[in-house]
């Protein structure tokens, strides 16, 4: 059952490019792949979807990348950047999953993406990137691999084709092994807000949170409760997060990321 | 006294948008409301105003936002968001003030760049927001209620009318009980200086400024006293600023968004 | 040998403004000069190359800038704000080398880009700037006075003339006593990895790196060495750079900006 309407376009251009990285607010790193894609596909909007993704974790970060891309246009380019194995052996990626494409690592970071759209009905398909450019630093894919191929795809440039020249990947899927939704502390952000790998839509009405040995109870939305009360909630994006009303959950609770979480139906009455 | 010339144009597209929040550097916030203004206001410059105003405290941020916003240049749409009371009973807001539109929360987060421009002679006018998007977080109304309705003023189309059919609020202003001027430290910067809510033009001259037992002269600027000195000037969007010469003076003083200043004239010789 | 292809046209219009500061990721102080460039110089793509620039040492920015340079495309405009002296003696300033404008003060922050264009063959020029704003704040020139020199410059409107008008400083060069190379940390990366002064290939093969009591081998990636093991590389912009596979080098050799090092030749066997 696939929407025409809404799936990545080969030729046409892109709505934006979304740029999913771990390298941090500051630093030269974006710095130098907003200068490729300004040079390569100016014109084309480049927002800063996310710049702290999970550091060196791809698991964590598929699925909160997964979380988010409902929320970018569509023919939306992500060019995703968490790979602690470059210049290792992993190798470059293209997919265009539903509505968006994805270029980065074949490290699982578009695996739950890409499942979720293929669930969905959506085609999803991946081709391995056989270019190369002139230069490629061995420790900085995403400015000389990834933004020159993101660039060209914004443009309406498919892939097969220069400067991206690939190879179809029949039935790719990266992260075969991992869950459909991960109950594990995936992300928390500057208020201390703990968000976790399972979609709310997924849990049981009444269910409750089982977390660093605390039980939470589900709540709306932060002003339903007392201040310094914690409590799960369904966040801006579908996920179970753990929160504390004017308060840090990570710190009142001690999570992290990996910290893992379970659901457990409402007692029976 | 009305200057024709520099006021917000209802129908005549923004200079720009600017973000005003408090969601921090990192984090998916300010990248789902930018994937919003590029959908919704392609063209449009988006630049981040600030990212870390006062968290939780939209008074400080009040008299942070009413100093900088003169640096905007006329018909920006100010996108304001410092909002605790998200999702409980607190309004959504469009305010035309002299040059610029505000979109926000009516908690008094634009009360004072309002109060200027009308003490300037200025129109001010103000909205409530009717419309609601089909989908509405309880947690993230910058993402779903303001960026649209932002980006709707910046693209010329003003309130009332779609989609963010308005209320005309007779004679609003909000933070009626906060004064003029807010002798408290209301934001620290990255190198330690700390700004308070007072404009320095509203200072006598040779007064000294009292903070945390301390008695702090006035300085042109930071070359004119020895380094590690602390002393008080007049900063670059007018207000009155606590600093060390290549130093701290929030660490040195023990500074935070909250401690009380106090002016005091100079004594008599 | 000076290559006229790549070389910046006055009078043409910039391929992008490229920021460089030691303002940080927050704080409002990039988006009032953003809000600047908007306006002067719309249309024209900015990025952030870098934020947190060594804050308040222009030496070790000057060896940052002098290696991201080559990233930037041609005729980009670089506006550099690592500004100690605002407010004091030093000169605001305009250098043009090979394909590259440059515009902040003349504390040294563009010599070392300046000194490889001349040592590669380019023209290298150099212009005090006379112009000053109606307003010009003792502690941003930034926003008031660099940024709307660059927007001028990035629309095609060359110095010496309005709103720069600008003296030739012949025989210009700033951070005369500096070395060709710095043999100290010069940046610390979010990831804990220190990079310095020193060009890769100046290096001898083989050559080992003397840092804080510890001797290191060259490695070419992470992905090369055991995870916890330090070493040196030649990282992504060209320099020599200490790393920890899967940690951090400056956490764990104690690190900082300003820390020397040494390189040695490889011991005869």
């Amino acid at each position: 059952m696939s929407d025409s309407e809404s799936e990545a376009k080969p030729g046409g251009p892109a709505a934006m490019i979304a740029l999913f990285t771990d390298f941090g607010p500051a630093g030269p790193y974006v710095g130098q792949m907003r200068a490729v894609l300004a040079r390569e596909a100016r014109g084309v909007p480049v927002i800063d979807l996310m710049c702290d993704a999970p550091a060196f974790d791809p698991r964590a970060a598929a699925y909160l990348l997964a979380a988010l891309v409902p929320e970018m246009p569509p023919a939306t380019v992500v060019l995703g950047v968490v790979d602690p194995g470059v210049g290792g052996a992993r190798q470059p990626l293209i997919v265009a999953a539903g509505a968006h494409w994805f270029v980065g690592p074949d490290n699982g970071l578009f695996a739950i993406a890409a499942r979720r759209a293929a669930a969905a009905g959506q085609d999803v398909r991946a081709w391995r990137i056989d270019w190369r450019p002139a230069r490629l630093s061995a420790t900085f894919h995403g400015r000389d691999l990834f933004a020159p191929v993101a660039a060209r795809l914004a443009c309406g440039r498919p892939p097969p084709g220069a400067p991206c020249d690939g190879t179809a990947m029949q039935g790719w899927a990266g992260g075969d092994e991992w869950p459909d939704d991960l109950d594990r502390i995936i992300y928390v952000d500057a208020y201390g807000n703990a968000m976790t790998g399972r979609r709310a839509a997924t849990v049981a009405p009444g269910a409750r949170l089982h977390v660093a040995g605390t039980v939470l109870s589900r709540a709306r939305t932060f002003a339903d409760v007392p201040p310094g009360t914690a409590f799960w909630y369904e966040n801006s994006i579908g996920l179970v997060e753990v929160a504390v009303h004017r308060g840090s959950a990570a710190a009142a609770l001690g999570l992290r990321i990996g910290t893992p979480v379970r659901m457990v139906p409402a007692p029976v009455r």
